[in-house]
């Protein structure tokens, strides 16, 4: 029996009731007890000169990435904040390719949740972007 | 006689040339030998539910304005990438009110630049995040 | 009147008292609403090889930095914890010369609590590190 | 046949000349061109009132690890220096048990090298602290 609040379908509803606008460039391939893959679909709007993928998309993928997993574990909660987000780009991700970002849970406290990601460009073993997020969670969630 | 080597007005037309679609969104309200101001606009598309503007946008003015004051002392760099960047989210952003970052060089390396950026939401005195970019220069510039 | 709930002497008494092994290390140069000066007395057990002082040395000065900035506003909080910090090292510190942290409180939030800190060698106008704190302050303090 | 440059041994001897004072503070449990696991060794002088381990005990623990991994691969360089740090404290580590820092390699390029670890209590598998660390690489090494 699982640990998880809430699936990956639930997820992606909710999200995209929430954010109409971004929820449509994400997707959940992977989502169980001990890991998490989130995908960002990059089109022309996310891409830089140079045949690059922007450092706001890969920060949004971090981002969510960490939403989905504290949501899959104490279910919907509109009002977590990031508070805090340490990013390093270490190489250039490929342009119209999807980044795929994996996720781990490091701490689920009652006021603070801790996770860091490894983001990819499809296909490729070496990350081009490490980020770990801290988000505060409501006193009355 | 100043040491910047370029203006705003030669900074924000190499940026428009660059990357039109994201330059629109910005403004160079004042740069100084001392200072840089920037402004990022916000429209529909940079807010959140609940009334408020969304993580990417403010990663994407801290990482233009350490961008922009390193072009402002070295001149037009265009390989010059992001390596590292820490962000603390400490207050809600107000919606459509314009995002202001005032942005510090604290070392201009042969290498390594690194600054810090306070963000505000225009017309407050107490900053919405707080951001450390480094930007890595190529050898040959 | 003085909005400070904790003066200098007062801080540094309390810090005696609690940490005797590590307190005898800093001073307060200067304390009041708007700054605060930390001082680090430099001896042989925090130089390294190549005439610089150490890593943990920085470390530890802007850690107790945003402490007794904290303290100066909250009074006596044994329990808060550090709970984030990220540090740029941009030149080598001076060896025997005493570090300087010049703090800025940036929130003072019910649960959490940041600012940054720029670390110098004494006489010297350009930062050899920059950090960023986070604190969580308890519920009941 | 390994690609590593240095063993553990050789590593702990060129630590030991180099850092006589630290160095006997760390031991390498295990090196291999895939896991790198480092032990702090914790005395009273790593302590902190109230059962606890020091920040700059756990900060010089991740910063040697990485250095320790660079090492391994790339072999002596004395030159290198640690340029940005970001640490998430998540849990109170044990007093009087050690450390134990496993890491990760995620780039090892030509001028900057990036890891992280995870720290933890001996004996317990959830992590007190997260650490990501870049190194500079001097360019003649």
């Amino acid at each position: 029996m699982s640990s998880l609040k809430m699936s990956a379908s639930e997820i992606m509803s909710l999200l995209t009731e929430t954010f109409p606008q971004q929820a449509k460039n994400f997707g959940i391939d992977e989502l169980s007890e001990t890991s998490l893959v989130v995908r960002h679909k990059i089109d022309d709007s996310h891409l830089r000169p140079g045949g690059t993928v922007s450092g706001p998309t890969m920060f949004s993928l971090a981002d969510i990435s960490l939403y989905i997993l504290t949501m899959s574990r104490i279910g919907p909660v509109s009002l977590a904040v990031t508070t805090n987000c340490s990013l390093d780009f270490m190489r250039k991700p490929e342009a119209e390719v999807d980044l795929i970002a994996k996720t781990r849970l490091l701490k689920l406290g009652k006021n603070l949740c801790v996770g860091d990601v490894l983001i990819y460009s499809e296909g490729s073993t070496k990350p081009v972007a490490r980020a770990s997020m801290t988000y505060s969670i409501p006193p009355n969630s």
